[in-house]
Parts: structure tokens; C-alpha cells; sequence
């Protein structure tokens, strides 16, 4: 299975590829800047297209989407939501499941801890996928949520498998 | 010129669309429900969905979309941001032209003043419409949005003629 994990912000979008059946391994990464001068209708259809890129380049299997904190901002989180819907709706409508994950549920998944800092998920994505330099910040979030839905289809799996 | 205007709100969507060269005319309005209970990807995908719908049904030649106040809280938001997004891939994806404007530009444009109140906004779009009864508030402000869009489009069609 080959999960896309997409961490949605202001002026940054992360992603990062994994896949795996019973170990993941890293297939790529990368951070798209947000920040344009473009209008608004114009700014979220390049995201949507760049969206179609990213899945016309790696074909996941799964999308999986990190939730903004609710303790940003209004502004923000509007921001955050549009960058999410456009993302959301460039997979979904090619009929590639989308899930939505919290921060405390991403962190938990990689890091034991639903409170651990960006450096600690940093650290632990470093190390759970055997990179040699831990990735950018907004790359490394994106694979963290890649990396805790893949284990959460992988539990499913080994659930259904032992019932037979 | 067909005009939808559009008022996306964290539980409900109002839409309007009005028409006309050198006056306008309502055509159709109305208010969507958007509380569910789905996953967030399918609830994005329905409302994208209904919006191609309203699409189809009134095939308007521009679009007009209300920014969301900054006073939300940040969770509204982020589901007005997600809802907006929608609504303007739908369109634009169509190639069809689609304006935001600020509830103070879209408030100065149908009251003449920046700060009117939602009964004065109602007030006024039904006067505007020649309408026996208020719409309901939601539509209303999608309607003035639509008002506002279609008079910034009379305008500068004013200054073009004029100018041979």
C-alpha cells in the first residue's frame, strides 16, 4: 500500500510518500509554497492542480490529511481549510480515499506521545524510515500522518486476518 | 449577465442568483444544509457535488463568494474555509469566473453602509428584488453578494463604453 500523508498550513504544504505491506519505507517528500499573490480563486485551483500532480507522479493508494490545531487563529484556520478542502477534493474525486487525522492521533502513532514536540516527530520520522537527515519540518508532519494511517490500515489488516 | 452569489456559513450555504444587462432580477434562491454527519472528505465531496448541481441548474456566468468575517472563531473558520474552497473548485474548474468580496464591500454596495445589520441586509435585497417578502438570511446575503458583484461588473462596463 502507498499512503500520500499531507500536512496542510498557511503558507506551506507538506507531503511525503511511504509505502509498504509489513514495513513502510520512504518513497518521496517535498514542501510546496502556499504564499502567492495570485487571487484567491486562482491561488486554490493552482493547489488543487498541483494535488492532481502529486497523484498523477506517485499514485497513492491512500490519502491521509493532518487537521489543523484549533488554537490557531481565525485567519489561519481559514487559510488551512481552504488549502485542506482543495487537497481533500483532488483525491477524493478520483475516488481515492481520504482520511483526516488530529495532531495528538499523528503524534501519538510516532512518537508514543500526543504532546511531542515538531523536533521530537522530526526525530522519530528520521529514524522509523532510516533517513540519514531528519526532513523539513512541514515534510516530516506529512509523513508522520502518512505513517499513522498507514498503521492504522495495518492493524485493520492483522485484526481481519486473525478472524479468518 | 447571470450572477450566483454565494454565502458559505459553517451550517448552512445560502446561494442567489439574479440576472439582467441594465437591472437585475432575482432567479432562484436558496439555502443548503450542510450539518451531517459524514466523514469530512464526503461531506467536502457532497457539497462540491450540490454545487455543480446549482451549476447546471442555472448555468451562471460569474460567480460571487462572501469571505467569512474574521471575528469566527477558529474552528468556524476552518469549516467556512473548507466550504468556500469547495464552492469556488466547482466553478472555476468550469473555467467560470468567481469573485470574493468582504461582508463590508458587499454590505456598502446594497445599504450603502459598511456595518449594516443582517435585517437591513434583508431589508434592502428584498426592496432590490421587488420581492414581497424578505429571503431568509442566508440567501439574503447571498443575494446581496451576487447585487454587489453584478453592480462592480455594471460599473466597469459603464467606464468601458464610455471610453469607446
Amino acid at each position: 500500500m502507498r499512503v500520500l500523508g499531507i500536512d496542510p498550513g498557511t503558507a506551506k504544504l507538506g507531503y511525503g510518500v511511504i509505502e509498504g505491506k509489513e514495513e513502510f519505507r520512504l518513497v518521496n517528500l517535498g514542501v510546496l509554497s502556499l504564499s502567492c499573490h495570485l487571487p484567491l480563486a486562482q491561488r486554490i485551483n493552482l493547489l488543487y492542480l498541483k494535488m492532481l500532480e502529486i497523484g498523477r507522479e506517485f499514485y497513492p493508494d491512500e490519502v491521509a490529511i493532518e487537521e489543523p490545531f484549533f488554537s490557531q487563529n481565525a485567519r489561519s484556520a481559514l487559510t488551512i481549510g481552504r488549502a485542506e478542502a482543495a487537497a481533500i477534493l483532488a483525491f477524493s474525486l478520483q475516488h481515492i480515499p481520504v482520511c483526516v487525522y488530529t495532531p495528538t492521533q499523528i503524534k501519538m502513532a510516532v512518537t508514543n506521545y500526543g504532546r511531542s514536540s515538531k523536533e521530537q516527530v522530526q526525530e522519530m520520522v528520521r529514524l522509523l524510515l532510516s533517513l540519514s537527515e531528519a526532513p523539513p519540518s512541514d515534510a516530516a508532519d506529512a509523513l508522520a500522518c502518512a505513517i499513522c494511517h498507514w498503521q492504522q490500515k495495518r492493524i485493520t489488516t492483522i485484526i481481519h486476518d486473525s478472524r479468518g
